[in-house]
């Protein structure tokens, strides 16, 4: 029953789902065939009820005092959480950081597949970068007919920020990966995942100072 | 008064500031002079109260009608968030993401300098990316007595993850930048900052799973 993916689940346990995955990533490698919530839980730091909360949206069940098979909860966490699909994406703004996504065969790992980079910058259009070309952004929309990538990376100065947000929506994508710090404004029906690593430093930076 | 930046901050409002920054950013590079928490209320889509709050935190009043030079509100949150300032870092684990970040010179207008790299790699360690060098691993400590990096960045691989926050804890970092989606344990006196990009991912997949 993979239609369970289509249920839309609260984003703190989306979040530590990845965790498990993580973990029970790393007792595969290990040779580890069976592993508890309660084991998990000591790892994890994580409450066991909530693990096993959290795992019930899975089609997998634990054996009594034995616990879950490593390789199935492996397999059906990374299935569940959409990594083992192929989900494609232009990536908007080839600069230092978007250029690094590109080349991050990570992503790729997780489902993701970065299929043309778009750019203002005459000198990188017409460039490949990792076999994936990198066209000028006037021609998203027109290039979008031949990709049809369903997610848009942005990774454009803040100043570019809402216009290309605006052009990827257009283009018909149905989410939009922000790593700038700026907070797009997209219709309803565009999902908005905001990832912005520098804001996370200013934690940082101020949880050390604070430490001093 | 400086001081005010060892005040530890709620983490929401070290997670809005950044967006009140991109903001002003943006209006600075436009000419726009002043600007007022109501009106960044409307951009960024928080109350301008809680905006106020946030604010009060700075070292900046704003002028009644008129509101905050902005100016004056990029330099203060931008030097408030630790951004003026310089951190160093090394890197640890120089594969696709470690060297995909140390080629990010983004993250170096935010304060973050990565001073050198480590893997276990032979292939790359004595290399250099972007004029970082990458060393074995087993010399970090060695290498930390030169460079004195406060901050260790981990972009290991997930089994790798946990000895790998041990040995930068013996170098004697002061905060660890966790990539990975592992949980790490460290002592209590390392600060943690945890930026899982591919579990993201993971919460953008279930949103347009949820919307089909």
């Amino acid at each position: 029953m993979s239609e369970k993916k289509d249920i839309l689940l609260p984003e703190p346990t989306l979040r530590r789902l990845p965790w498990y995955l993580a973990y029970v990533n790393m007792l595969q490698a290990q040779g580890v065939e069976y592993v508890s919530s309660t084991q998990i839980s000591k790892e994890i730091n994580v409450d066991s009820s909530q693990i096993a909360k959290d795992l019930s949206f899975l089609n997998i069940r634990g054996k009594t005092r034995i616990g879950y098979s490593v390789e199935s909860l492996a397999e059906e966490l990374s299935n569940f959480l959409g990594f083992q699909q192929e989900h494609s994406a232009v990536m908007i703004g080839v600069g230092s950081l978007g250029a690094a996504l590109i080349r991050d065969s990570g992503l790729m790992q997780y489902g993701l597949r970065i299929v043309a980079g778009f750019d203002i910058n005459k000198k990188i259009i017409g460039t490949e970068i990792c076999g994936v070309r990198v066209y000028d952004i006037s021609d998203l929309k027109e290039q979008q007919k031949v990709y049809k990538a369903n997610i848009g990376i942005l990774a454009v100065p803040v100043e570019h920020a809402q216009e290309s947000a605006d052009l990827l929506s257009e283009a018909g994508v149905r989410a939009i990966w922000n790593f700038t710090p700026f907070r797009i404004k997209v219709k309803d029906d565009v999902v908005i995942q905001n990832t912005s690593i520098y804001a996370h430093l200013a934690v940082m930076y101020n949880r050390i100072n604070a430490k001093k």
